[in-house]
């Protein structure tokens, strides 16, 4: 396949600078681009790729000003990034087609119900009463529970587990191996110091838009729902516990965990590996940094947290900028009282 | 399904304050509970909800002191918590019958010995020489490897692996996803930089009434047995390592990773990202707060850690409440000694 | 199976102390070995039951210094826990040999290429241009997508899901559960507060040599290659983010997370639970201890680190030594501006 420049540039509404009439055969990172490549620069740590790059176009910001010559043409538009994203989605829509069809063996119970253009992989297992959305393609080895609802235009990586009377949304993407559904974490002390388990009899429920990462486990409410709402990106190994509450357009990286019953806003980031308590309640675009662990409310929106416990953002950088001097710290205080007792 | 309040009373060995003539037909978290709906209060965070709710019945501690007018009727009980999940226990096993029977296709080894009562989803592996026993149920997509023994009343959900030999057994439950005896991490360091994988020839051995969480993975022993004893609790993406063993009724929150050969006692609790270094001992009955670091011997049973590298948790929240402090600490210490040079 | 001390003495290069006629038939740790085992002993931790095992023999290193009676016959060697695990190396080539053959049923795409003496489990799936390298192993309920090539010699545990392009070397193990090629966790911010999935068009490949351990996640890069160049070793439940490079012969310790476009030099360890920020560079032969968060590039070889933020392992531990007498530091800080002002 080949585009022309000038079919790019139209669709990214982008301006020209340079060479109009290359052609571009394929989409690249900027340090390994190579002729007929159309790469994209948005980061500025990665600028210097720009002057010794072989592709022939570069994306870049409206306002990117070379500091030395650029030998591939540039388009420059709004933003380099979200442009490069749009070029990704209509390039993948030429070289990728969704799958569909019904693959033998498979098991689908009788009174489960598939829609149009469905795509069903060989090994999966569909339970009893279970809908599966048109549109919506099943890879192989995936296990769908009695009674589960996936909507329309969803994609079930192969081996995803979800357990009964859950319920997935339209265009979510679960990937390989996540597990919706499993028992919520709760057993009850006895006096001989053994647990009882304590019935999960609610579910999940995954609202549209939703995607989730490989081998991430999402539990199912003791009643009611743990509840995912639109537009929520979750990454790989994530553990989210049962009753909990995920507003829309919040975006978890990979490995964290939130304990039970902890309902979190709308517009949240958290980075890779955080904790969260059970039980929090967490405002609207609140971040926590990579490793930090909450163990309290969030009432304030727009908040920076880090640490373990966290804290502010900025109070906790400035005071582990001091922890670092700690030794010297005390030395100092010791000379200190040392100076003091000799007066 | 309805109930009358008096059945429910008796079950809980409840009293009953309040109408004793309303019918029960579902159990609902207090703060969304219906009319005909019976719910519970424990936790003092959801005591306003017991004044608002549309609950027919609510079951509290004999104790509870209303501070406002409380419509439904109360079941005083000596632990509202034990209670309720002892309801859904005799709820769950009305709506929800164990599963039975063969489903085709799934392999089962000709030397394979499958119990009375079994359950085998379709697609489900069963090696040669595995022995399953009575009224156990394993799930679709589920793998068992060579003479690996699995004991009664227990269930393995869908798309679990276990390796050959290892032994799991009787009312164990283990959730979607979780890989038991997979190899241990062991390599030797060559002259060259690179690693010999050593062979891990042990195996996993669980013992009665355990629960392993989803996408958990304990890992086989390099010789004899990683051991996970009676009614251990293990949550989601928890990760053992080779030759761990840990002690009966010890609960082990999401994403705790133990490393190999360390040995923790019976009744300790781990919260969620504990990690704990390798070869160690842990005493019986202790706390490890989340997201820990634990990297030495804890000999001293009783007692809680927080903290990476962990610590007293009473000490490590003090000195923390420090930590907050330590620009301005620095601060101070920069004029006194200032002061002091003046002087 | 019994063996001659002799023999085991001549594969090890060993001195034989003490009664060199005993017959050997299995392995076991010192602490648990019965006569006619062999054991080792490396760690002196250990040492205390080198004077009570029943062992028949026991491998230790040339140095060794009983410091009392041993009644097991003692083989010397350079270093034990090399030699024992050469040992069971080749114990372990005597017990299992390779699994060969196609069960049925499977899924292998008429366009995929399967070499000799392939092992492929039942309800494995093999889809359109796959290529499987001669004498690999790949256990039942795997899928492997369209266009992956894996090389020769290598073992894919049961349920693994490598996606689509992703390319396998030789030699390779790669445990249950894990999950090679997902997408990678990449999303444009839209103006509305929603964000724009970004296609991820690249892949994953693995090189000869490497181990990835169960439920592990990997994800394919957006443009190019995620590359785990050979020799590496990962364990369980890493994640591995997208356009990530790991060096040579680099050990990946459970749990660990490497955030998106991060180049790890190679003979690098990480322990445990550690996090890796994205867009790093990190020099060859950096070791990073467990739950360290990492933040900034490591530029240089050779260096330890510890504590979220990372910093160099020695100050950490220096700081962490004083941040538990903060409260008292704090308390003294306070006597002695009193005291000045008093003056």
């Amino acid at each position: 396949m080949k585009f022309s420049l000038l079919q790019i540039a139209q669709l990214l509404s982008a301006q020209i600078e340079g060479n109009a009439q290359v052609e571009i055969s394929n989409v690249a990172k900027i340090q390994e681009a190579k002729t007929g490549d159309i790469a994209f620069l948005a980061n500025p740590k990665y600028e210097p790729y720009i002057y010794t790059t072989q592709a022939s176009a570069v994306i870049v910001n409206k306002d990117f000003q070379p500091k030395q010559a650029v030998s591939a043409t540039l388009l420059r538009v709004e933003d380099a990034y979200t442009a490069f994203s749009k070029l990704l989605l209509e390039y993948e829509k030429l070289i990728n087609s969704p799958k569909k069809g019904i693959e033998q063996p498979c098991y689908i119970h009788e009174k489960a119900i598939v829609g149009e253009n469905v795509y069903v992989g060989a090994f999966t297992y569909i339970s009893e009463k279970a809908q599966i959305g048109s549109n919506t393609q099943i890879y192989p080895n995936v296990f769908i529970g009695e009674n589960v609802k996936i909507g329309e235009n969803t994609i079930i990586y192969a081996g995803v587990k979800i357990y009964k009377n859950c319920v997935i949304g339209n265009n979510c993407i679960i990937h390989a191996g996540a597990v919706i559904g499993s028992d919520g974490f709760g057993f009850a002390p006895q006096t001989d110091g053994s647990f009882q388990t304590i019935p999960q009899l609610g579910n999940v429920v995954i609202e549209d838009n939703v995607s989730i990462g490989a081998n991430t486990t999402i539990d199912r409410a003791t009643l009611g729902a743990t509840l995912i709402k639109k537009g929520v990106k979750i990454d790989n190994l994530v553990q989210i516990a049962h009753n909990v509450v995920i507003g829309e357009n919040t975006v978890i990286a990979a490995q964290v965990g939130i304990a039970g019953s902890t309902e979190v806003g709308a517009n949240c980031m958290f980075g890779g590996q955080v904790g969260i308590a059970g039980h929090l309640k967490i405002a609207n675009k609140v971040n926590i940094g990579a490793q930090s662990g909450l163990g309290t409310d969030i009432t304030q929106e727009n908040t920076n947290w880090q640490g373990s416990p966290a804290i502010d953002l900025k109070e906790f950088y400035r005071a582990y900028a001091v922890f670092k001097k700690l030794p010297e710290i005390y030395k100092k205080l010791t000379q200190i009282e040392r100076q003091l007792q000799e007066d």
